[in-house]
């Protein structure tokens, strides 16, 4: 027996899958919630926009998980001493500040209740003022790096987090030596890196989050790396010339950790990378099949070739970031999960099985039926405009409007913010055929999987499968694997081997397609007029058009 | 001793007020809630904007509401036979159609089924389209008719649901002999009236919802009605040429209603009127304090000298509608409790306690902490816009924000939309320097009143009595008693003498005022965008705005 393990460090807890390196078969899954925080997450009672997590939380659950694989796989006889290779993905961009020796500054005594010295969550939105210091510079000395964040650079991205923080907190800036992506500093501490200057950074978050182009010569200059602030070339000086992709072995398990995990001291670990990336490799990712993993925000992944550049508000174009050999495209929602949570959880105070009660009633609607039309932007906007300082919107109520009309309106916004980042990548010349849906919401609920076939007018699939993410990175450990002859096979001939056809289809429902063109018409108004600078726009006739749709529907029933 | 007695009837019961007329002393007070439909109300399941009542509602709900005032009357020694005047006020617009002989059409069998054949009560906005009609036709012919109704007909009133019903249901319409508003129908059957030719109409409804100005002749023109539609002028001719004032007596108890009631023949019976009139009346209403009745709606009343003419958007100006020898003045918002209950009982699915348990939480945040602003439309606009294709709002949600916060956003939705009202009629040349809020919800919303008076920056009284409406209809019948040589007191003598200085002040804060003057910019912004015609909007800093003024709020508590 050889077993690939996959190690998926998510937004609230860390997932494995463990796979048959022959058959591709899902042996065995596990997962540990974050222990510290709320659900491993710190926010600050002064600043919505902050969201922070300690970086010791994510190697004790990580300790954890593996204990209880252990007890799971010693019931069934499977010993953990056959797993041969090791994947790693996380969040990001979740950048570190650590310690020339490794160590995260959050473990000092000294900084232990400070939220500055923690891991700077992907969704942490405190560091808007610098990324638009970034983007001023970047189009100005640097335009040729647009490309790489949609021409716009994000405040959740590693550059503004790190000016941010030297903006706001001197001493963890000061006692930083370096800043460490989440989906590299697990796999260079597993590997037993002792100084920060060796870590292997993976392709995947340089690229996306970090203005990593080796075609460009790396990272931007110095020079334009100190023309956005000075003290940013410290930093750039701890960074490498290279970066490695998910096809290259970074090294193996130290013994520390050999012996933490109960694994053997010859696991390969490959280069880390990005969860939604790896998501994508794990569902089926091609050159016409977009991967949107759907869980508290979405990731949309797809792959092209060389000859794609900017797409405008598109968050992240990169070499070899998703699958060796291709330019990865990445877009996204800030919050898509969490926006249903929030009104479920947040404003329903209800517990999360009302979920199903709410799509329950949901789906019974008419398209319209209910008047209402919602922006999905309670966590700003991630794409297309990319602007964190903007903010949920909800219009159309009567006073008879019930919890799952708005509940549905809430899927429904969330799916047109999704059209939009599937428009502006099919218009640069990315074929969209069909999209996949992972991410565990796609499975519990078949009434957004409806809305996006019919908002999308694609057909969209949804592979029968738990931890696609953590499946992806077990693909990607398992590509390490040579046999005797020295020969490892691809991530895609890995892909096609494992990948079976068990999933479900939603194909796109007529005259909903119609119904929501026109109410994607109003969302789009709504979108531009409250999202766009400098055009003023006349919005009288959103809530007319929503009152005639929402009258034609009730006479229609009569 | 010598009793009176005022009638209220509501929304969703009729109260009663037993006065002392000697001291004004409130005796006893009753209520009973309406028995058919949800509370009273039928709405329709095909069409949001109908709602309509049954008039034998009406009665059989007075005369359980007189058998339990017997009750407790007796037990305290006290005879309702030393009532000697009643005073009847009902909500309005509420036409109902009537046979010649008085029968409402939805006593008749064939009709008891049809919603159409029923009161069409004050919140129906089915008649839209015939409002448009009416207007435009006021507009062109009889402009002088404007300043009674704002400069635009509403879909809520006499002449426009009449023409509805013309359009949608013929049997209906032509079956009745007339329609007589709720607060001419039940003063008129109590006194006996046989003849619906004979009913006396009173001048606060046929004034403000009618479009009756006996300076201009009564009711418009045989030619103007026949233009806005020739079926209608057969209902102008059901309708007298004089209408009364609350100071004169119509009648007295009929032997059948006196033996109903178990009071004497000898009660005499006032001109009706609507019930927010008889409110404001019972408030203290004069010509520098206005008073808002705050119910499921509200109005808002002040009375103003002879040279006040139309008030661009605000729905009534009327000769002798409130107090006789004044224009009384009326606008009003079309969902304010409905509004805070829409979201308590429709949409959070809590019950009625849970209003206090979020107005603890929504009180203990500063202005503008929320990040949210919302429009108060889910009814409609009543006032300033005069439009009910209008709808909710709520903008400025992140993915923390509570119910709490939105129950607020809403609370202060609501008292901008007042503002706007406020505004307009103190711009028209009447000083308004105090509000007196009544009708139920002041006296037990604290921080909703705390809000007005941040909002309007003028300090709000809140006077200290039960069923202020019900005792205003007292005051009124006691201007009808004589003394022994054949004196009675007028309206405004009596107000002095029973209304006493029991009251909560609510003054401005200073900080809040200044704050409250941002958002409600923002307020200004979103409702001309949404709800004026025509004139494109430039939205882009509405979400800034309100994040910025969150966050100095956030930082301001650091």
């Amino acid at each position: 027996m050889i077993y690939t393990i996959g190690v998926d460090f998510g937004s609230n807890s860390v997932r494995l899958a463990l796979v048959d390196y022959y058959s591709g078969d899902l042996i065995l899954t596990e997962s540990q919630e974050y222990q510290q925080g709320c659900k491993g997450v710190f926010a600050s009672e002064f600043d919505d926009l902050v969201a922070r997590q300690d970086a010791t939380d994510y190697l004790n659950s990580l300790i954890m998980a593996f204990n209880a694989l252990h007890d799971v796989a010693r019931d069934k006889g499977i010993s953990l001493l056959n797993i041969k290779s090791m994947s790693i993905d996380a969040t990001g961009s979740t950048p570190i500040p650590i310690t020339r020796q490794m160590v995260p500054l959050s473990s000092l005594e000294v900084f232990r209740e400070n939220l500055n010295a923690k891991a700077w969550m992907w969704k942490d939105h405190s560091s808007e003022e610098e990324a638009k210091r970034i983007t001023d510079v970047i189009r100005e000395y640097a335009s040729e790096y647009l490309k790489l964040c949609g021409g716009k650079y994000s405040s959740e991205w590693f550059w503004a987090k790190i000016l941010h923080c030297r903006n706001v907190d001197l001493l963890v800036f000061d006692l930083a030596y370096t800043w460490v992506e989440f989906s590299d500093f697990v796999p260079a501490v597993l590997s037993g890196v002792a100084d920060a200057q060796q870590i292997k950074r993976n392709a995947c978050a340089a690229g996306h989050k970090g203005l990593f182009d080796a075609a460009l010569g790396g990272f931007p200059s110095k020079k334009v790396i100190e023309t956005i602030d000075p003290h940013l070339v410290r930093i750039l000086d701890s960074l490498p010339d290279q970066v490695y992709n998910v096809s290259e072995v970074i090294g193996t398990l130290s013994e520390h950790w050999a012996k933490s995990l109960g694994l053997s001291t010859e696991v390969m670990i490959t280069a880390g990378a990005l969860d939604a990336h790896v998501g994508a490799i794990g569902s089926g990712v091609n050159q016409q099949s977009l991967v949107r993993v759907v869980g508290t925000s979405t990731c949309d992944i797809i792959i092209g070739g060389k000859e794609i550049g900017l797409i405008e508000g598109v968050s992240g174009i990169a070499q070899d970031s998703v699958i060796p050999g291709y330019v990865g495209i990445e877009g996204g929602q800030s919050a898509v999960g969490d926006l249903f949570k929030w009104f479920v959880e947040g404003v329903l105070g209800k517990q999360a099985d009302y979920h199903a009660a709410l799509c329950d009633k949901a789906a019974k609607l008419e398209v319209g039926e209910s008047g209402l039309v919602a922006l999905d932007w309670n966590n700003g906007n991630r794409n297309i405009l990319l602007d964190a300082h903007l903010s949920g919107l909800i219009l159309g109520q009567s006073l008879f409007t019930q919890d799952y009309e708005i509940y549905r309106a809430l899927l429904e916004g969330s799916a047109f913010g999704a059209l939009k980042i599937i428009d502006q990548i099919q218009n640069a010349g990315v074929p969209i055929k069909k999209i996949i849906c992972t991410g565990g919401i796609p499975q519990k609920n078949s009434l957004l999987m409806q809305i996006y076939a019919d908002v999308f007018d694609r057909p969209v699939y949804v592979p029968d499968m738990e931890e696609n993410v953590a499946y992806g990175a077990a693909i990607i450990a398992a590509a390490a694997i040579k046999d005797n002859e020295g020969r490892s096979r691809s991530i895609l001939q890995i892909q096609e081997t494992y990948l079976g056809q068990s999933q479900m289809v939603y194909y796109p429902i007529k005259t909903n397609v119609e119904s929501y063109k026109r109410l994607y018409g109003l969302y789009t108004q709504l979108h531009d007029a409250f999202g766009r600078e400098g055009i003023p726009h006349d919005m009288f006739g959103v809530m007319k058009e929503l009152i005639k749709l929402k009258n034609s529907v009730k006479k229609s029933r009569q």
